[in-house]
């Protein structure tokens, strides 16, 4: 192929994102106005009022860099997660915690372990380090956590945990994490990754971040992508002990988080009622689609995010077909064959009125 | 230290960001309206008017992922600098094309050939992924090419030259640099790195995104954040062939760049208007600034980007010395010491207000 390069990056098979509704529209020959994109869990409500806002008075400064320190988004994590400000690291979007921690802990020839079926960062970030995935079989569609322990050899740096785990919604209760956690060698990070915590039911939520006062090599991952609305600008962090946090910053770039996402974070932080409202638009749709997938007599896996994975046909065409028939009507949802799940598509959780179109798009699909 | 990464992450020292204007005014109890920054070679007139404009239209759509692809920047680019959009890699500001090549082409163990007083991140990037840095000694401030390609060892796998050069200000002339890219090897990969280009008076300027149809081992770096203005959004791009672009997209993150961001390029990119203004204020500041060390009798390297460096002691605390003295008055310059440079600071080029309130505060500190 190519002479330049180490053999692991020649070996890297890109992230495939959720088509953008622009190249549908240019694809299909489509007008974007009619377009329902249902594909890449993201806020239906978009960014909250807060936010822009606090982007407007922030916008004056854009000729200058972005603060490198994060001064004021840490101060407000600080406050909210009652963690010292210097055990918070700031990413461009969660995707760049999960690769700062392959980066700042994993050497080539070392061994990285996640579950069958948990995000496709996970593998991303390890191969692109030159490291070994150790792929523990899922069971149920989510983590097996046992198997996951048993699985980690001499030579393992990190664990990914996905929690809730995208792409198939399943969510692990706060006291296997922490018995989990209990049984991991000491000399190896383990990063969970709550991307849709904000999502989870009062009687589900935990104060993870807590735990890492506990567990030195425990580093706690979020985004204000899902919840917050603020996929577009990008930014997540990580919430870990100084030690950890320390190496991490070294190898995060120094500008990583623009100043828009900065000052719309800390506004979204704040905005209770934002997601409070997000959050009950959720559990509506989450009933809207379950309602009609029930109907359909089509399996799915219980999700505790805000989307739901479905089984569309019993053959390892079934996704892509159906999928290809959504398009052309206009709505993009998402295939997860690169999962190894073929016969199943990803919803996200839309407003009323799109997750109607997709199901009666869905319905023709399926004829 | 700690128990966890390899050692080369452990051995990292983080990049040192220009303070903001927030942080000088709480640390030194000054009003940040007071405050000159002149030290991280921002555009003094900030955001072109055009790129808020376009980032109003494209804010609306912030709950989503950015397009992953960049198709509206990546065709504005392909048509500005005549190459196929598939020969361009986007990047969260120039920084994170410059670590997306050290990841791309370099392991742990392979060395990277960059120049003595050449932009701090050629060495962040190297020891990220634990490679061996050969520093080539600099000629008069800038790069001494035939030495650099004499340092190109069996293991090289990587060159970065900054044309003009950060924090020195040299310049190469483009016969030079062509002869260089014959002489290095067709098996490592050179990152021209440049940042500053758009400051080149005309009769310096030429077309290295063309060179890359004749070197298929070259990568062009540039940037928005310094004449377009974007330093807060965070943009960048490389230019080179299919091959290397094809590897160093499996590195990059996919929503690398955020949705304003890339909007923002779009319209800076055909402002000429602001870079023509731009240029003709950086030139009179250059003017300003230069006549004032003339004047003070003041050593600095001739520069053909948008900042000087001066030189402003004997002693190797010369440079931190003037420098507290300047912060307490308000003006925040960069000082170089980390580059081996204590008796030397940049000073970016400002307003002619801001250079003047600079010259003042600096004929102070000197007594």
């Amino acid at each position: 192929m190519s002479q330049f390069g180490p053999d692991y990056v020649r070996a890297i098979a890109p992230y495939q994102a959720g088509k953008p509704i622009a190249e549908v529209a240019r694809e299909f020959g489509l007008d974007e106005a009619n377009i329902v994109k249902l594909a890449s869990n993201e806020n239906p409500f978009g960014i909250p009022e807060s936010s822009k806002q606090a982007m407007a008075q922030a916008a004056a400064e854009l000729g200058r860099y972005p603060d490198a320190n994060g001064f004021e988004l840490k101060a407000a994590l600080s406050k909210r997660y009652d963690v010292p400000a210097d055990w918070i690291t700031l990413g461009n979007g969660s995707n760049d915690i999960l690769e700062i921690a392959a980066h700042a802990f994993v050497q080539k020839g070392e061994s990285v372990v996640f579950s069958q079926y948990s995000f496709a960062v996970y593998a991303l970030a390890t191969q692109g380090v030159g490291g070994r995935a150790i792929v523990v079989p899922a069971a149920e569609y989510g983590h097996d956590l046992d198997a996951m322990a048993d699985a980690i050899e001499a030579d393992t740096r990190l664990v990914y945990i996905a929690n809730p785990n995208n792409p198939t919604g399943t969510f692990i209760p706060a006291a296997r994490i922490e018995a989990f956690l209990a049984r991991v060698p000491a000399n190896v990070i383990v990063v969970l990754d709550e991307a849709y915590n904000e999502y989870l039911a009062p009687e589900n939520q935990f104060e993870s971040s807590q735990w890492v006062r506990k567990f030195p090599n425990l580093i706690v991952s979020r985004t204000f992508s899902k919840a917050y609305g603020l996929a577009g600008l990008r930014v997540g962090f990580a919430i870990a002990q100084p030690a950890v946090t320390d190496l991490m910053n070294r190898i995060r770039q120094p500008f990583n988080v623009n100043s828009l996402a900065q000052a719309a974070a800390v506004a979204a932080l704040n905005d209770k009622e934002f997601l409070a409202k997000g959050a009950q638009n959720n559990a509506e749709g989450y009933k809207q689609l379950t309602a009609a997938f029930d109907e359909l007599g089509l399996e799915y896996v219980p999700s505790y995010g805000n989307f739901v994975l479905v089984k569309v046909g019993n053959d390892d065409g079934a996704g892509a077909r159906v999928n290809l028939v959504l398009l052309k009507q206009g709505v993009i949802v998402r295939p997860v064959g690169n999962y190894g799940l073929p016969q199943w598509l990803r919803i996200s959780i839309g407003l009323p009125d799109e997750n109607a179109t997709f199901i009666a798009a869905l319905k023709r699909a399926l004829g």
